[in-house]
């Protein structure tokens, strides 16, 4: 009898959308104004859903505050107020879209969680555009 | 390793519930205010949902700019300001019950959209009634 | 030491934005396809904020179950799931604006709450469009 | 080809979480301000979910009339403005966390719901820490 | 050329509306359900607003790290998690309505922010159910 | 008879506080991480409200097609997608606090709208911070 808990956070960043293989008229081409050398930014609004069954002597599937400390360590300080193309190594030569920070955040976590737990992710770029990865689950 | 792209849209209508093959006496009794012949209408809330793999040189699932102007023209400029049952073609013999107009809307994307992605659509009617439908992905 | 209290509320109706002064063509080329014949709607989201004194045996300036009856009764009734040109008195020739709606839901309640409190009535056409009207407070 | 119907209501109540064959040390020690003997409390946000059919004659999965009306007979007439520790049997000796009351909520609608149609819950305690069960759907 | 700046916070908490003057029927007759004895709870959701100059050197009406500060150490910490009837002393004989705890609220921080800057306090005991007190300002 | 009409819009920018008479190490010490010189960015969120007469004829106070299109032009299409202290001529030397953003917005907004009209501008940084100018109406 599985059951799903889901956390939310929150982080504020810029970025631009570039492939460092590209030329730089390639990447306004594709890109758009998401391409702007100067950066633009969002506020990140992050889902952390974790599925498992509940123990029998807390009622927990995950004790949450736990869950709301490793977003905290493990994203929110890595990745709030910060560049994610200048300032995060996983971006050094990957296009920080929606898509690829939502498998970022979901490697940084799934080392942490516990095996048995199911581990997804949803992260909204803007109110209007989010991602939903669940790994290979 | 499939990833979900979500885009919100919205759109102006009104309708009534309405089954052509009923009395309207039948109708009343069934669909109650709702069956109102004079209509009422909605701020239809739409998320469009695509899930497959993520273009290596893109860092897309799809394009988002694309997305929009697919819900934009195929969509919104069929249904906003519009008047569900008498001036959407879809509608004319059919009730549109959230459930049928999240179908229809279903139906009208999935054509535009590649094969190799799958598709999701979720529709609000009011911020408390809402309704999912995948097709036979 | 004034307080103000408010309520929210809601009702889904058609409409049409219409002059019935103005021919069908000036209908059209002032508001668009807000003047669609076959009309359109929307979830109307309505706050009702009062602002009195705190009475000292209750702590209240306002009964809220009160006025969630009130508002029930005079507006929702009146509004939900109606076209409000066609079927609501107040609009057989007043153009139903988001400013007008408000005015009448706004003359509608001040007759049925106390003279020391003051009325303010703030309505959601949509989650982008609002108007707020204070009377003549 | 099935469609998935969500509804969503609320009730606000006490709570605390604790486990009754633990000590009182213990229950701090874990569930911390959580476990507060004098209460704290939520305003619960709950989405029922069910996914079946849509019937051809009414185009519906399931009347939302009907449903709401389930929801309000047996959750939130149950649940609102009670303290769910002391005034609901279900967590006389079972600790009210947001799993284990999704759980409750789920077995209470399940009797009620056709079994041809899928029950899925998911609970708000706050717009932060949120809990879906899909049952053994 | 004054400015109004405001902040966003939050705390959970239980509490009943009761007036300690009256018999516990003359509570249940005026206050209903809310005078349940056994406590309800609610997701309280907190704006405070400063309303001042703009500082020339930092662009600031006040520093919102300060004002996110006073919040946590003077409301929610004193706050959250609590039974407000039993456990925060301004309620030990004053009825905690939205009305009364928004006083309390304004009073706790009128006294940390700068006479220069007005301050107004909006509370939010449901998202339907909303109190803004202004102070004499 | 004054009537109060609000537009919301948004805008996606990256950002950084900083006072350009400071040293670094002054900006870092006051600005904290939101000094970062690699900027961090947020998703604006903007409401502009007009208040004027209803005009007895379209029932408006102001077209919002007009407001709606004037704040694209004048607000979306300057700041959006743009770094503000790198881009908009604005804040080549003004510290683009949501306070200073708000009032550049407000001027560009007051030379485009009638004088008979009021004009007042809410910006959220985040939804957890923002502002209100009036200007000096």
């Amino acid at each position: 009898m599985r059951v799903t808990v889901n956390r939310k956070a929150h982080f504020n960043a810029a970025h631009r959308l570039y492939n460092c293989d590209w030329s730089d008229d390639r990447n306004i081409e594709v890109f758009g104004k998401c391409a702007n050398p100067n950066y633009h930014g969002h506020n990140y609004e992050l889902i952390v859903s974790v599925t498992g069954n509940i123990h029998p002597e807390t009622g927990f599937v995950m004790d949450m505050k736990i869950l709301k400390e490793l977003i905290k360590t493990e994203i929110e300080e890595q990745f709030d107020h910060k560049n994610l193309n200048e300032e995060v190594a996983e971006f050094a030569k990957l296009n920080p879209t929606t898509e690829n920070i939502s498998i970022v955040i979901w490697n940084k976590l799934r080392t942490k969680i516990d095996k048995n737990l199911d581990l997804s992710v949803t992260l909204y770029e803007t109110p209007r555009n989010f991602v939903t990865f669940k790994g290979d689950n």
